[in-house]
């Protein structure tokens, strides 16, 4: 197996693809991206690089053997005014910052082409544990029922659509209404917003209404920022009356699948994923 | 000129729109929904009406000889199940739950189709007063500059497209990126939460970055629930860092428009009627 090179951002992915790969045996390096990788993944071989430091992450990523890249965790967008490039990094950034005003999506194919040019592969968190992403049908002890089936497909509609605009991966529908839609606030904020909207318009504990939708962008490198389910998820989703969270199968990605099932089992939720194409008759 | 009813909502508008038909001599009865619309409406004939009490609101109407009704003002999606419906009300309630759940839209045009039916005109707020709403081209002080018309013409794109979902009327883009998309918390949510990301993400007072759109939805009834600006949108765009608001050119009501006016031209940002058909050349 070739060695990873694992470009380590925030919470939980990250440890769980490095677990993985020692598990499984495979070479592993990790770069740790400074301010937002978990100390945990110390534990396994690596170094601390600063977001803009791109000499240094290439230099130590050759010197390391490694010959893929996997890009993992929360990466916010960082203020590039305020960034201390290195000197490969101040070539890179006028470039880096013009993709970055055409959007999220143009900001993260320019970074792939970068390392593809300097000869990595690129391998999505999917492709490195295929067992990450949200399996076809249900998960967990509750199934999708027939009442929830209109608000689904309404639901993957408005973010299929919105992702062709490079908005946010997330639409929340209730009983026919579209009670919110994610752009650059995230997913977090926009389920504690929906749980503060009037109880009449959304489910409650008692008689859930409603499903979490999210869904890759169809313009999106699938190499990179699929969206995540986890069990914060379901904790949000319950909070704001919802029945349920679905996503496309095989595009989700899933973190600590064993919580978040287990989180959904006990809030009476469910969990299911859509193969693609198959959403109209769902 | 044919007498109106004027079924007022919360907020400003039914009070420009009765201030009105006072100056132009129009006749004029305002039912006053309890619970919502502005105490100062008494000062205009008029009565208190609760929101299910269909027969009593139909008869009044008919009694005081009114010929055309318009819609003004925020009307909350009640909750049903919470409403004391008349007798009139209960046999017509069903349809109005059935609409309720198909969204907003279906919900509005059930309604209209209602007092269409029992033999009234539907105008709407524009049609009532003429110069409440937005003119092609600035208004105000400030124009737009050219820095800000590749996120005006991305926000409306993407305006036109949610609202052919049913979803809000509203997108805010800065630099490029989809800051935020209004669903059912309204724009006053949506600003305070633009105002809450990172500042890199947007602009500031110092260098106002990116605009408010607010578009009509392409499959609305025009003649309710057009969008609305007031003096309030333009100090949470201004408090968002954003360089102005831009709409449709008569697809926008204008609330207190020399409030608004004032207020932009204060806070310097820029306030821009777009032509339909125009916004790409824009």
């Amino acid at each position: 197996m070739r060695k990873l090179g694992l470009i380590a951002g925030g919470g939980a992915l990250p440890l769980s693809l490095a677990a993985r790969c020692a598990a499984s045996g495979r070479p592993l390096f990790v770069a740790r991206l400074k301010g937002m990788a978990d100390p945990d993944l110390a534990q396994y071989a690596g170094a601390d690089i600063g977001v803009a430091e791109i000499g240094k992450l290439f230099s130590t990523l050759h010197q390391e053997g490694c010959e893929a890249v996997c890009f993992a965790g929360v990466v916010k967008r960082p203020d590039f005014a305020a960034l201390k490039p290195d000197l490969r990094g101040l070539t890179l950034l006028p470039g880096v910052v013009a993709a970055a005003r055409r959007g999220d999506d143009a900001l993260l194919r320019h970074l792939l082409g970068l390392f593809e040019r300097e000869g990595f592969a690129i391998e999505g968190a999917h492709e490195v544990d295929r067992a990450m992403t949200l399996p076809p049908g249900p998960l967990g002890r509750y199934a999708l029922g027939p009442e929830h089936s209109a608000d689904l497909a309404q639901a993957i509609a408005a973010a299929r659509t919105l992702g062709g605009f490079d908005i946010g991966q997330a639409v929340v529908v209730a009983g026919g209404l579209v009670l919110a839609v994610e752009a650059q606030e995230g997913t977090e904020a926009m389920l504690r917003r929906c749980a503060e909207l009037p109880t009449h318009l959304r489910g409650s504990p008692e008689a859930r209404v409603g499903v979490l939708v999210k869904w890759p962008k169809p313009i999106q490198d699938r190499r990179v920022d699929l969206p995540v389910f986890g069990p914060d998820t379901i904790e949000r989703a319950a909070a704001a009356g919802l029945a349920g969270i679905a996503g496309e199968a095989g595009g989700v990605l899933l973190l600590q699948r064993d919580d978040l099932i287990a989180a959904a089992d006990r809030l009476g939720l469910f969990i299911v994923g859509i193969s693609p194409g198959a959403e109209a008759g769902s």
